[in-house]
């Protein structure tokens, strides 16, 4: 599976894309940090006290970013894993998970840095293309 | 193994699923637009103004479903495919995913018309028994 | 793919991190009814009245402890999967399922008892280590 040339592919953005999930953690908690803002009354008696389990506008800024990326990136790991098995063109495999890679990239800056609407949601939208476009042709290759 | 005819069951239902959780993402945007009510100010600045910046009852409805379908459908992405390998009958395989299927379908439902209840926990139980009886076929499997 | 023996060790450890997770969802649901806490209206009217549609501390607490591990358990599904096929020492192998299933166990165990600051960041580092390793060994496999 791992010489298939389609799914070794897939698998390259995929874990690029896993790492990226693990860096907007990693920023949310530096951000908890830098501003003292903690979800926990354990981890706020660590860092100063009590006054310190609260909200903070921009952790939870970072943890829409993660949310939204559970809710997209992770079905793109089923189906581009699934879509590889269907006997794709290369070229064409390639191009479906470069355009799903390079938008949620956008994705993610766009929501961190704040960018001008509708910056973040064509950047969704542009990674819900392939995904919607592998899911149909699973399905037809089922059928 | 897209030919092994457990794994194409499996994949039928779950690409479904996939495309059913996207559809509740697009009904919140939708919700969000109708109801002015938007997560980000970059957003809400450019449907009216930073007052539509605020939380929704019916926004949080739709975005609870969408996290149960994350707690649920996911694993399920997993554990069926990981099922499929171990060589059950067709027969009792299709069962396990159709009940899943549609109690997921009920639970979304049950969830978006904000149904009666117990309506909405009966259809998140009826969709753990498969899971639970894939995820306990496959360490016997193992053993 | 399930006679792989690197694959089969990761399986086991991936389907008891499955349980770990439900069980996570069961708690919570017991928590809301013991508290009486509960999300939907429709549930609070089913025991007892409108005045039960609240939060609780205990049930958020619940609730992070579960997001924390769609967080972190679904891409070890993906990462664990795919590290597999890289034919892996099953020695090597089985030290990263083990020490993510350990350190997951232990962070599920101090968020929902609230142990002592920094326990539960400890685990989850912990449980990152033999993610970030694999994510790095798959890349380098594809190179």
């Amino acid at each position: 599976m791992i010489r298939n040339e389609v799914f070794s592919c897939f698998v390259f953005y995929a874990v690029l894309l896993v790492i990226k999930m693990y860096t907007i953690a990693i920023i949310t908690g530096q951000v908890r940090l830098r501003k003292k803002a903690f979800a926990n009354p354990e981890d706020a008696l660590r860092h100063g006290g009590l006054q310190f389990h609260r909200e903070d506008p921009y952790v939870e800024r970072c943890r829409r970013a993660h949310l939204n990326d559970l809710e997209n990136i992770l079905p793109f790991l089923f189906l581009g894993a699934v879509y590889s098995l269907t006997g794709p063109s290369l070229t064409v495999a390639r191009l479906h998970f470069l355009v799903f890679f390079l938008a949620r990239v956008l994705h993610s800056l766009a929501y961190l840095l704040a960018l001008q609407a509708p910056t973040r949601s064509l950047a969704y939208t542009a990674a819900q293309v392939p995904c919607v476009s592998m899911a149909v042709q699973i399905l037809i290759h089922l059928v």
